[in-house]
């Protein structure tokens, strides 16, 4: 056991443990007595993850009695963005909480083994696309086909994610006084009550919030060595692989696929339902999904749609997948490098004792306020399925410490902007141009390169991040679309290919749902930062001045 | 002449022209009668700009009488951005205009030597910095410092330049219906008529936009081979420079001062008032300021403040400047590349013939309709002085049509997001913390790295693009701030140094600007995009649940 907030008596002895293992980054050291700095926080987790038999126990950061004696409003199960957003909403709120989390740090899966190492991947692949394609010209050298490693990029990951981990656990701790017992496992009593090392906790409610991880198919050979999921790749890859084949067609598909072919490791997609018309992702223009996927095909990456996977083929490990084609043909693919994306699912073994509705997929079922079947009960993030993003999972997070804390407040998250990376940044929102014409009878588009330009030729749209592709080889720089309702003028929908424009989007869905919409008239109003990556304000105001809205 | 409207007539011998000069890009060729493709425009405009002394005389598309007999509504003197959104707003709402522009090609000096040539190089600069910091790591080699060069860079985009020139070419007659007169000059005769190549075209008014260019400061040697400016440089430097002499301190001198170190091209600014604290920059947070400076000089690039150039040394080409420190002493700092970053002025000659007010500085005065002191002229763009950016020079454009076509309508561009480029995108908004706390009692802050913490240690803010930095150097990732009035909570500022927020800030800005404000809790509402460049979401959720919001 470690306790985090007691300098008088065991923080002493903590200080001496970190000294002993190094150095923090920076020389990031606290002074005796003070709160751990974000530099020791790092020293400890990586410690802690790298000796996974130390018997080290439950890092505590709990009040004593003396210090909050109220009940727990909740306990949230599992740290992780849901977790600890919603933590730190019941906090702000003045309402007592306690995280409870088995690993060691504070985020979850995202900063560890999910999405900080795939952001940090679609970089790489982004960065490893330039090299290639520039490789000869201006400072780039030849591409050194056998330098671009993905056991050194993981690596680097694993040598740094303690960092992230610390800032974490740092900023609920002196930044938003949350508690937390982390690196010790909760098992769920009742609906009030979680029991850690031991020592049961209670709280008037309980937060759920413990993710999901992959869900393999039920053919042979899938758990054998060489087939990999996110975060098996993160702790367990220990060869370089020199081609792969993956299994599944979700944005994990599309955007590891991307990272593993950019690094020079050969990849194949084996997709039941054609590459982003699966369920799980919505609102995909059809135009927008064709350049995504010619950009890819670009790059060398073979897609097979249609394919039903049989069986991983093994020798020693991983050796191949065979798959049935669309046709009916069975076909043996040889690789070295099983990669799975097909989705994923909750473990709610945990919750047993709860009782509570599961749907036919095998998520918890709640309502728009997060309360489960069981009243004291709320659930968050993926472990309610799709989609399983950030912004949902720190959103139902608040709204379940909103209720908790007696505001009545529902969230929908049906509809929102949504986003993949493949080595392009691909962001929508709002309805693609087909949907919009099914629904309203005067559409018309604003698209670089427009229709009927030779996109080899049409150097637009570029902006920083594309701007040695649009001088190389103008089709390489991008692709937008913006759909508008020609009669009240509204945007409705908005599609992006390229860097950069990611983070407008988040702004952009804010505006086009406002009740009173989003014209293209108020759009070129805006003051845009040339060279914009969107383009959009600028294309609005040329055609804004037409009463009789037409394409551009 | 060359008449780019005529099937029948002209146009089979411009395509045969064309033809002679080689193939277009992507094989972008029409069809017998059909209008120029953006390649075969590409190839006209090559073709004259790298022969000026041809008698091609000027490009015409214009109306014959049986197709349009109307007076016009506005000539435009100057196609670029003011120009051309002006012509294109005017033309939209059923006006006739024509614009009349000395170069073959439409957008003026931006895709031809400033704006576009400059964000090619921020993003030259941007991967020079990442290929530099990460050699030896990963993939990346040993950077060969003698590999990047200057001269290539600027070859490559006078290679590419034409295919963006040519797109505006295209968009402006095929899509937005426009008349131009291009490669020939306008003399300006009287408040409605314009001479062009011995004829005369009247309009009810005229619109000024013919930009401005770098004022030299009037010191001995400025005028000698070796100094550049921004325009300059693309068109003339034929040696590749070794180190350089940025005297002045505007965002041209940050720019491509950082461009110019990230090259290898040792790089000192010599300014008279400290960086990023002029009168054409406002709103510059101290934080963000030092910030940005740090990590210059983090680059290697040497700042001297307070300095007051003297002489441009010479031997046979420049050598050296001779500047005063601030202390008095007159120091010689030796170059061969000295670059010229002190702002700019118009030339206002063409126009002497219509007695306009200017104003003290040499820039013609207008109102907030961009009327100037001659009723039926009117101003718009750099001729006005700053701030010199794109969205204020389409905005003047606009303002001028709308007014010029009946409709009163303002534009008041004292305030407005703005941004530089260093080897990060620098972009803010609305007020610093300084300015906040002196108009409220109340202001607190979001901001990463938090006060008081180890930037070397802090790896956060992070995202697509300083992924690869947050994984070796935090310090490196990246800075913002976020400033709010507890009292009212509505957010006052925004500040960040980084990549991929920019596109963000231009929606930003017009959020924090309604007149109801854009509050933390409605920031926090709205569904961020992991990794979000800005961060600016998140963090307001995690304070938004507190009745007293305190800093983060």
């Amino acid at each position: 056991m470690i306790d985090v907030r007691n300098p008088e008596d065991g923080f002493a002895a903590l200080r001496a443990r970190i000294d002993a293992i190094g150095t923090p980054v920076g020389g990031d050291r606290g002074a005796p007595g003070a709160p751990l700095t974000v530099g020791e926080w790092a020293l400890l987790i990586e410690d802690i993850v790298e000796n996974p038999d130390d018997s080290t126990g439950g890092i505590y950061n709990v009040a004593t009695a003396a210090e909050d004696d109220r009940e727990y409003d909740a306990i949230f199960v599992g740290g992780g963005a849901s977790g600890r957003f919603g933590a730190a909403y019941l906090r702000a709120r003045g309402g007592r909480q306690l995280i409870i989390d088995a690993w060691p740090f504070l985020g979850g899966s995202c900063p560890h083994q999910a999405c900080v190492p795939h952001h940090l991947f679609s970089e790489c692949a982004r960065e490893l696309d330039l090299a290639r394609h520039m490789q000869g010209r201006l400072w780039f050298p030849a591409f050194d086909e056998s330098k671009a490693s993905i056991l050194e990029i993981i690596d680097l990951f694993k040598q740094g994610r303690s960092l992230p981990h610390a800032v974490m656990n740092w900023q609920s701790k002196e930044q938003l006084d949350l508690e937390y017992i982390l690196n010790a496992r909760a098992r769920v009593i009742d609906e009030h009550t979680v029991e850690v090392e031991g020592r049961q906790y209670r709280a008037n409610n309980l937060v759920l919030g413990t993710g999901a991880s992959t869900l393999y198919p039920d053919i042979p050979g899938i758990g054998q060595p060489g087939v990999f999921d996110y975060a098996s790749l993160i702790e367990d890859l220990d060869y370089e692989p020199t081609s792969c084949v993956i299994i599944g067609g979700s944005k994990v598909a599309l955007e590891y696929g991307s990272f593993f072919q950019a690094t020079g490791c050969t990849t194949t997609i084996l997709t039941r339902s054609p590459l982003m018309r699966t369920a799980s992702m919505h609102h995909i223009d059809e135009d927008m999904r064709a350049y995504v996927i010619d950009m890819m095909v670009d790059r060398g990456i073979t897609i097979i749609e249609g394919a039903e996977p049989l069986e991983v083929l093994v020798d020693g490990r991983a050796a191949g997948v065979r798959y049935r084609t669309a046709a009916g043909e069975t076909v043996d693919l040889a690789t070295d490098f099983v990669f799975v994306g097909t989705g994923e699912r909750p473990d709610l073994k945990l919750y047993d004792a709860l009782g509570l509705d599961i749907d036919e997929r095998g998520f918890i079922r709640a309502d728009s306020t997060m309360r489960t079947s069981t009243p004291s009960v709320y659930a968050t993030g993926d472990i309610l399925g799709s989609p399983m993003e950030m912004f949902k999972a720190r959103k139902c997070g608040m709204t379940a410490a909103r209720n908790i804390m007696g505001e009545r407040y529902e969230y929908d998250y049906s509809e929102y902007p949504d986003f993949l990376h493949t080595t392009y940044e691909v962001t929508w929102c709002g309805l693609t141009e087909a949907e919009a014409r099914h629904r309203y009878p005067n559409v018309i588009k604003l698209q670089m390169p427009p229709d009927g330009s030779d996109p080899e030729s049409f150097p637009l749209p570029a902006a920083e991040g594309s701007m040695l592709y649009a001088f190389t080889r103008p089709i390489l720089s991008g692709w937008f679309k913006l759909v508008i309702d020609a009669d009240s003028r509204r945007i409705l929908g908005a599609h992006h290919v390229g860097f950069g424009a990611k983070d407008a989007f988040q702004y952009i869905d804010y505006l086009i749902r406002r009740p009173e919409g989003w014209t293209i008239d108020d759009m070129a109003e805006l003051s845009e930062l040339f060279l914009n990556p969107e383009h959009f304000i600028q294309l609005s105001r040329l055609r804004a001045g037409k009463q009789q809205l037409v394409n551009l």
